[in-house]
């Protein structure tokens, strides 16, 4: 048993911060034993890491992320999704074949969620077997968790990007035998990159992957007009993006992902309602790629689960809490349309990014008992200069706050160091 | 003559960098005496200062931002304007009659836009005189420059906020005599805070001390729609909001700068072209109280000269070159609308936050020959981990750099210390 005494704040429902001042929180084999604001006696004899005056609160979770976009993070932001993936995206996932290249950037993107307090990705890899590999092994190594797909592509991209379907059964076979362990903390996740990107046989596939070997699915979905009218063209037969998938087994019949969501409306948001899929909010990159704005209160209104994605390098920026502040923005541009939809309150916000998200992993992203202890410590002393309640001590870090105030990282109970480059 | 040489990049106009690689900037009496590729004869015995890989680039202008709302600066983003000037701003505006509490502030409101590279502003400070001029002092004495208000305001506020037209007349008289000197860095500007805080008298007063001394003028236009309306009810014979600044001479007769603009249009749009009134974009701002997304692209069009605000608090950024990011972004939202409206390029609002912005201040903001050497020293190494090319290096640092990578500051051709809390 480890106790952790701080200014614990987390959520346990979406409307509203848990806070305890100067609380603790007891954590036993890498899971939340309680959050106490006077220590019990069964605790009275563990040894308590004291963090003084600052704040604990749980990791982030990155939904959606393209790691082979590392390079590319805060340049080419003059095109829209589909011109943007021809000119600048696909040419440089091209030098994934490349794995001492792939070692190269993957270490970078790996400290780079390290810095910004991402303790859990769902991302994208490239459609290369080994630089996937490689970056599986990186998260890894640095202690970090989540879901990885190498992604599954084959039309409308370069030929360099394109599998056969047999390499991807065997890539797939490859990696669960590897990395699909119930106790390992870097998992495959099948990842067909886009109906566009994919045939019917490689979609079917897909689908057969994911049941087979029962992985969890991600994805994009209705991000553009131009990409949702491709997908029209593409899938003659679907009423619908969201049914595109569906009809390949690739929508919700195991755990589902789908990414943007920014024009989903009517029968693909009863469908995602349905199938329980989550939505990977990432507001930059639907303002970076002329997308739109992702109507989320809509989505939690109909009680789909929605977490946040950066999205690099669509989205520029991997902080998490950058995010909060984006959806919270985004949210307000729906309010100021429509006054009757409600923007998203900064405890909504982080209950998405943290617990919310964090469901999509099991019990991850609340302090509450059985959870994994992913957290992270805030020193926010040089913002708090003018004694902040901790809501707003939580509130400010999150909007003026980086990397520079992260000054612990854990993981499944275990102290993630910096993993260097 | 001083000479600095670095990778070199400015404006001279709205639609694309001066990027001179490894250039030479001659400075004399604190301006720019040329820009070279290689020294020509009549400077080659001047000493250089070697900036090696480094950007050097113009400094930020900051054109609309209120210093005592620093520290609300992060929080207090859950209501719209009206209310959140009622709930939030008032109240702590009124602790600034004490200048013991706005010293303490205004130092730290100094040494935040001096740690993002503003080197120019045009700020509110609040209605009291002591603490306005103890604003003017402290930036002033930093090496920094620009325009500072004492806010004019007399209804629809706190009485502690509320002053009479013979006091505001005395204050500004009072100003003029200490600050208003040509050779002044720190200089006053005439700030009825909007219509809705302004008695007719007071407005009079406010256009007869702009035409008296000469002075500039700032306020605030067309943000939000309640705003709008309530404009309407207090000056029923004003056509439109603008119109009402306009019938008191506080639309151009001097020089003049609109912070926001959300719903200018019209004929409130065409009497800003014809006035050369200045609008102060504010995009976070706009996002954070509800406003909604200003048709930069549609002043730009009209001619009509357009700078960057962060707006703190409303704004929750001090950092100019995070406001560029939302304003693309922005433009990227009306684009979406209406394919027309061709968003904002990188170099378009690089000049927007420069030179457009400098404009206000003299020659301000270009390297160009005869203007202020106001001026960063950008060490990306960092972040230039692969040779991304100069425009890249400039693209990446304005999305995903933030002060570490500032590393110099220059203003009116002087190094500007950090000035310290």
């Amino acid at each position: 048993m480890k106790i952790y005494q701080a200014n614990v704040i987390y959520t346990r429902q979406s409307n509203r911060f848990e806070i305890v001042p100067r609380g603790f929180v007891a954590v036993e084999d890498g899971k939340v034993e309680g959050v106490y604001n006077e220590l019990p006696e069964h605790l009275k004899s563990c040894p308590i890491e004291d963090l003084g005056n600052r704040l604990l609160i749980p990791a982030m979770n990155d939904m959606h992320v393209h790691a082979p976009q590392y390079r590319n993070q805060g340049i080419a932001m003059d095109l829209e999704l589909l011109p943007w993936l021809q000119n600048y995206t696909f040419p440089e996932e091209l030098k994934y074949a490349d794995t001492a290249y792939a070692e190269r950037m993957y270490r970078r993107f790996v400290r780079d969620l390290w810095r910004f307090g991402t303790m859990r990705v769902v991302a994208f890899a490239s459609v290369h077997l080994d630089s996937t590999r490689l970056l599986m092994r990186l998260l890894d190594r640095a202690g970090m968790a989540g879901r990885v797909g190498k992604v599954n592509m084959n039309r409308n991209c370069p030929e360099g990007l394109q599998e056969t379907v047999v390499d991807a059964k065997a890539a797939c076979a490859s990696l669960v035998d590897e990395f699909d362990r119930d106790d390992a903390r870097v998992r495959p996740i099948v990842t067909p990159r886009f109906i566009p990107s994919c045939t019917p046989e490689l979609l079917e596939a897909c689908g057969e992957m994911a049941r087979r070997y029962n992985l969890p699915v991600q994805s994009h979905l209705s991000e553009n007009h131009g990409e949702i009218e491709l997908v029209k063209q593409l899938e003659p037969e679907s009423r619908f993006y969201g049914d595109a998938y569906d009809r390949y087994g690739l929508f919700g019949t195991t755990p589902t992902v789908m990414a943007h969501c920014v024009w989903t409306d009517g029968e693909e948001l009863e469908l995602l309602k349905k199938r329980g899929v989550m939505v990977a909010h990432c507001p930059t990159s639907n303002f970076n790629v002329s997308s739109g704005l992702a109507p989320v209160r809509r989505f939690l209104d109909a009680g789909i689960a929605v977490g946040l994605g950066s999205d690099v390098s669509a989205g520029h920026d991997f902080s998490i809490f950058r995010m909060m502040v984006y959806a919270i923005q985004v949210s307000k541009m729906h309010y100021c349309q429509d006054k009757s939809c409600a923007f998203l309150t900064l405890p909504e916000i982080f209950w998405i990014a943290t617990k919310s998200a964090g469901s999509f992993f099991g019990k991850v992203g609340s302090f509450e008992q059985g959870y994994d202890f992913d957290a992270l410590v805030i020193d926010d002393s040089e913002l708090n200069f003018d004694n902040y309640s901790l809501p707003q001590r939580l509130e400010r870090f999150i909007h003026i706050g980086d990397d520079r105030q992260i000054v612990a990282r854990y993981c499944q109970g275990r102290l993630v160091p910096d993993p260097g480059l």
